[in-house]
């Protein structure tokens, strides 16, 4: 086990991960101009580091993104679609921690080389960019950074780069289209929407008997209940109505349902791994938006109210960026059609049978 | 959805939380004493969070160790105990993090209110005990405390729960019975011992030629290599012969195959949850010991070479614990039996069919 | 030293914590209703691991507002007022901690005893309160919940601590009249402001002088260079204009002079610790907006859109608290007013000195 | 402000932190031989973005070690050492965080190619030996790694930096150096070790009447108590006895006392920052060694019992260098002879005056 594999050469550590190309990279702007500024250092160190871990995102991206392109999807490929993902989420969670360094740098210190940078900026990483993209960040949604299109300021070989990830495949769109194809949710006589929809309807009913006996209410108060429950009725309505408009979503109706049907089935065996998919993804969401949000008390905390280097108006920008970027928020706003596991309608028997392993199905002989 | 459920009197937080109760139980004995030191809050404050977590932890095992007393245990209940152990995990390295606090006192504000509190010592936690036992640490594992069993300044009612719990079921037994359960391991004709065994002596030999073959080798480098392999190709052979001392391994023999095959096949649909939880029982393994670890600096941090309050001999009793209480330990040990994806022997097509789920079933009609 | 102070009745670890009674506060109402979901434990146990650690700041905050009560400060007390701040960040970066483990549950468990918990509410916690309001967050700048204010839902006794609360003294006018009191910022030949003012202007002169000699701008360019300077300019004449409206800060005017003071000159021995206190409290502030942030996250994934159960529009409210509570925002603003050391005016000597240590003054026989 | 300082060209994010190049330096060997390991990507990054915090780290040393050549050193450096250090602590624990990310690679996934990687190790780190050295650990402090020394295995250039690094200073030498002279200790008529150890003498009688006196005690227990005391009282003179043998102590005589001085004293203002800076690097001392153990765990996890890349015995030797290789023991050492505040003796007036401010001093007119 510990012999080499074709009796290649020995490796030797600091050639096989290159270091001594890789400690070369870091040239202080200040140092060249003659001042070296101690802390430009550790401004290049963390941004160095940044890049390679999105980097790494990036390569998780392109399996997890390939085992997507299979239709149907695999599901020996499943196992690992969630392990990218998770890694992924563990790496965002990991480079938030770097802020915590940054941030043992302070204003002053970077005054004495933020001139030198200008108007080199974070936001011209073009990887970060792609990663964005890739996921399903739509240039449309995206907010202007100094009244710019978001890749104004990039060179032409980080343009093309970008321009390749808008031509390429997004993970939402592919999560879409996995989700739509589903089985399980509507099969010959269970159509799991309708199912839904009449459990929702009779819990809700129950809701209304149980307001109009409620000794506790004033007349206000019963008003009011029963408002929000017509409210919620709407609402419900409109998730399995296909006619109906769809703009609060960006996921399919189809891919909606799915996604729907997932989490409240979650403990059949087909579904287990769909489930962890998704709470993946949000995860990854939150990590994105909580890096974002940082990254935005960083820029505020170092620069006040100026514009950054980059031009940007610094904090405004970044931190609305945590609260408009968004990409998987369909699978947060799913948290509001779900109804208690009480009420859920019951999976018929040969339906649950068919999400089962094959090993444990009693109707084979 | 948001109506009252049983119209019952409102509900308000700090009487649903029992604030006035709970914010009741940081006496300082200091105070009491009426030289009140400051940081003894801090003190308790630290130890009673360490407690409420570990009432938590005891109350995911209640669930975990129920769903695994169902032989077999049902594949629905598997999501939900990978969940469980999950978030023991998430638990243990959230009270890791407490220790970064407790650490912002110094070693001469402990000493303000130390002697108060002798012989009282976190060595009395009867809930700690408590989850040690249930995961599956032994009592004849244990080291001495000062010379004493671990159990030695207990209190009567305290000692009666570490009975309760050293009567009731271990994790560790009942995953040792799942995975011997484990079907598929050893099938009419294909058995995984078998051909395992069989795919490592091809691997070996095929190793031994490329050393023979070698031109990068000298002679005394090819001898090493070559014993290196008889070595190994021994620790293969004693892993799969039931009448060889198992006395390495704590868990049976069969077990112990089951934990391999998941291992090398968890891509396959049925085995995905179960490469995740021996995933996650690792973790939680890997999180105790850097617990443990963790608190033995601390200790020495605080007090230096002294014994500690509880009358142990303080770090060198922590640290060591750290190395010698391991209960999933033979999960780690079976990496050393792992060989690469490329030289695993493939599945049987029926018993691949068997693995995964029904809806994807071609056999079936 | 490791004998009993008063050879008082050996202290036990269960009673000294008060473990009975701590762990009899974890009450289920689904339990007590006859159907207990397994996650209320959970929900419970996080809610009151978050109060003892608010406790713990109000402890802490007790001690740094005692000391701070002494004009002027004693130099004694100053080490650990920055301990005491940096304690209670560390707690705020702990509890941050504390949403990974929540969020373990998922939406759907917490469905099944949600319900129950109506209208009760985090927003309930007098003691998050307690430390907004003993921090410096006024009544008046607070968000309306759900078109009430902050303390509508709250009982008569959580009503009158409140009330004792803003009756008491807060961190940030403790910190503005000490701040205010600086010696060294205005001495019979030098006056911080004026020296300042002068340095700003020598150098936005030099901006000008280099921008009209730039080849590399063109001309549109150079006009908004120059519009840059000028603004900047009427922005650095206000700070040091006491007639000027003083609208954009919450401090004082000779309290920002003090605090930019102390960030310019934080190497002078005696500027280090109170260098340090300020950069705690912005780690404070960033902890406390991190937090609400977090929060935010945590209740729109397991509620959606609904409102909360404290009637609350949810993520909406608390994600705009995030940007909108701000206590030492103040302290974030000054970076905006730097200068770069190279152009920092020097101290005079005599000045220096007066900032230095007795045993190192040589003008001392 | 925001003009640039020299009108120089336009600075690129990219060309900046030289992207181009730090992304050409992640060559998977397992690709070079057309078997592309998915994961041997995680493993460069992972190492890489390790080494480039090293980098930093050396860097941050360079400052701190230069400051602490001044002598004496100036009291205007003492700030920024103690941030050079706390900020090589941020790093430590931030990198200890990427073994969460690296732990996302299986067991199975690493065999992929690992016998690549053969005989290259991280036990080849330069950088990392570097800092190690420059901290203070010795060569002959230094476990074996399979029998060798521990550079055995370097390369020439590596071996060359390493040999630079056994030339130069060490921390731990310079940290010696300014505690021994450290003034305050022994001034005309006040001698600490003096003082400290009468006030020791007066409290462990104290103690001893008090043993005699109590009621609580059996005769046993009173003899244990009455032999700890004595022990303790040795203890004690030993540290005070200049001609007693010092060898269970890395630091000079007058070092230890000094640090000792500035444990109890850390008040007076003269000592906050000398306090911060021994706390600071008992911080570095723990991280170290959590990463030390992390990394232990790691391996073991990653490859068993095996034996390491580089030949060593991997976990084995990796968790015994977390509890030999240290470094700053003797600051976790001093907490053995604290003594209560309420006992120490107390500092004579003229000295208090000469360990403040000169601004405070009111003996000066």
């Amino acid at each position: 086990m510990t012999t080499q594999a074709d009796a290649q050469p020995p490796c030797y550590y600091g050639d096989y991960i290159m270091l001594d190309r890789l400690l070369s990279c870091q040239m202080r702007e200040s140092e060249r101009r003659g001042r070296p500024a101690h802390d430009e250092m550790l401004f290049i160190v963390v941004h160095q580091a940044f890049e390679l871990w999105f980097k790494q995102i990036l390569h998780e991206l392109d399996r997890v993104q390939e085992d997507f392109s299979h239709a149907p999807l695999e599901d020996t490929h499943l196992g690992r679609i969630v392990q990218g993902v998770e890694r992924i989420n563990a790496i965002f969670k990991l480079v938030v921690q770097q802020f915590d360094v940054l941030e043992t740098m302070t204003p002053l210190d970077f005054l004495d080389f933020r001139d030198l940078l200008i108007p080199a900026s974070g936001f011209q990483s073009a990887q970060f960019r792609m990663i964005e993209i890739r996921l399903g960040l739509k240039s449309e949604d995206r907010l202007l950074i100094g009244g710019k299109p978001f890749d104004a300021g990039l060179s032409e070989a980080d343009r093309a780069r970008i321009e390749r990830a808008l031509d390429g495949p997004k993970l939402i769109d592919q999560l879409d289209r996995w989700l739509a194809r589903m089985p399980f949710v509507a099969q010959r006589d269970y159509v799991f929407h309708d199912a839904y929809r009449d459990a929702v309807v009779r819990m809700l009913e129950a809701d209304v008997a149980r307001i109009h006996a409620s000794e506790f209410m004033s007349e206000a108060q019963r008003e009011m209940e029963l408002n929000a429950i017509v409210a919620a009725l709407e609402r419900f309505k409109a998730l399995f109505a296909p006619d109906e408009g769809h703009e609060h979503w960006r996921l399919s109706l189809a891919a909606v349902q799915a996604a729907l049907f997932i989490a409240v089935y979650r403990d059949q065996p087909v579904l287990q791994l769909p489930f962890r998919l998704l709470a993946a993804l949000m995860d990854v969401e939150e990590s994105l938006r909580l890096w974002r949000y940082r990254h935005a008390l960083m820029v505020q905390r170092m620069i006040g109210v100026k514009v950054g280097t980059g031009g940007s108006s610094g904090y405004e920008y970044l931190s609305a960026t945590a609260d408009r970027h968004r990409i998987f928020n369909d699978l947060f706003q799913l948290s509001t059609y779900l109804i208690p596991r009480s009420a859920l309608p019951p999976l018929p028997a040969e339906l649950r049978e068919r999400m089962g392993f094959v090993y444990a199905d009693r109707s084979k002989p």
